[in-house]
């Protein structure tokens, strides 16, 4: 009842790279609006499982939409903490899993010839449950090696207000389904560097991070993320494992975000729409205020 | 820097039970206008993490906002299909966790004597992973024992569009700050049944289904459950479990979502906005249409 659309790939990287073939899917609905009825094709934004293996050993499954699989991999594993160098991976193997015939795995082969699955087992739990309070889990993050952001970056907030609708300009799929997250990199002059889209949140942000891993860029001190959605804990760890200096959202931050932004010395900016925003962490250029 | 809102807590159940104490943080932010500079102070949604225990076994930490904590353990059990009753529940037990000094934790105590932890965690690990590709999770989901919800529930498109604006006004937390997602139970007639709101989507959800669950009032067959997020795949897999019949969004489902609910007979509404929504699965009463 549903078909895939086979979009053109427009890139595996770089500035134009948002919408890989398996994003979307066509399927029949039935529209109601103020009492009239009306069946239409409606495009779907897709979402299937992938499989993150180190060699031979399962790592973690997560509910994805297609594309950019091995800058998902790769960014998952820096921003959980599994991994520090780009240097680390010597291959990022997609593969299709028996079931479906699709390719839902991605298969991450390491340098470290000593590696011990346990090990990243273990260390892949410790990220994941990281604590049983805030000051447990911020803890657990500095025990990570988590630094503040180096550098001195600074954000003009007149070119800051310009960026959501420069995000969503350039959100292709999202404006076929209104389904995904968005998350986007941009220099100090605003420019859109990558933009990544997924129905996760924190999918769409290590897509981001990962691609940026692949090419060598980081920390990246010189750069601003902006996010969709919210602006929670992980997005904000996340962050700082890339060595964002700026995070930006359209919407709210929690209170474990603003807590973990502060600690590490994150610009945290929230509700950032039309010529309006919030500081909850840090400062900007031009503000003259420091939270 | 910040500081807790002492709250009064409404209620643990029932229809006015959607802010308990913890639910919000004060913190000091500063606000950009165009242009203009405003330090004032701003309400946060919390986030903590939530330890969920069988027995003395960890099972799972979920990031979530404090409140409501049993209700959420609880569902969580049975929407990921490690119980099936809730006479399996022999007690819930908060505790405080060590670091913090917060009730940061919920035992659950299982009345099968012959429990078995690893047992427990390989079921888990099949509910979490379900599946490399959409047919498998589905078939996962089957496997699972989940069914077609139960008798002929039908909702009038009239009433249906009533559901956000109830939605929104009883969301007392998402009222401050903008941060929370919602979710709640609304019976044939339209009457709010109970609303649970959460940083997470699906813990407002398991929220909700948790305390039906405690109530008995399992399944769920006369009732329609409205999310404030998107329907996602495992949005539609705990609805099936807890055998709800409509379920609606005020945003886009995912494919996979479709996929499921088509597959089990539940109606899955997206789009509900105004006098408008789209049917992706199911029929409702009055559209003269099935998709």
């Amino acid at each position: 009842m549903t078909r895939e659309i086979p979009l053109v790939q427009t890139g595996t990287h770089g500035r134009e790279g948002s919408a890989p073939e398996r994003s979307l899917q066509l399927t029949q609905v039935v529209e109601w609006n103020d009492g009239q009825v009306h069946p239409h094709e409606d495009a779907l934004a897709a979402e299937e499982p992938l499989e993150i293996r180190i060699g031979q050993n399962p790592l973690t499954v997560t509910m994805r939409t297609p594309g950019h699989d091995s800058e998902l991999a790769a960014g998952f594993l820096l921003t959980e903490g599994l991994i520090e160098e780009a240097g680390q991976i010597s291959a990022l193997l997609p593969y299709v899993t028996t079931a479906g015939g699709k390719s839902n795995g991605v298969e991450v082969q390491l340098q470290d010839c000593e590696f011990d699955p346990a090990q990243i087992q273990r260390n892949f739990f410790a990220a994941s449950s990281c604590g049983i309070c805030g000051k447990a889990s911020i803890d657990a993050i500095r025990k990570r090696g988590l630094r503040a952001p180096s550098g001195d970056f600074t954000v003009d907030p007149e070119l800051l207000c310009a960026l959501p609708e420069k995000l969503r300009s350039a959100q292709t799929v999202f404006g076929h389904t209104g389904g995904l997250h968005a998350a986007a990199l941009f220099d100090s002059a605003a420019n859109l560097i990558v933009l990544r889209e997924d129905i996760g949140r924190h999918n769409a942000v290590d897509k981001v991070i990962g691609w940026a891993f692949l090419q060598g860029m980081l920390p990246l001190s010189e750069h601003l993320m902006l996010v969709s959605g919210r602006g929670g804990f992980e997005i904000v760890q996340k962050a700082l494992a890339a060595g964002v200096p700026v995070l930006a959202s359209v919407s709210a931050p929690s209170s474990l975000a603003v807590q973990l932004a502060r600690e590490l010395g994150l610009t945290l900016v929230g509700f950032l729409r039309g010529r309006r925003f919030v500081i909850y962490s840090g400062a900007l250029r031009g503000t003259a205020s420091t939270v």
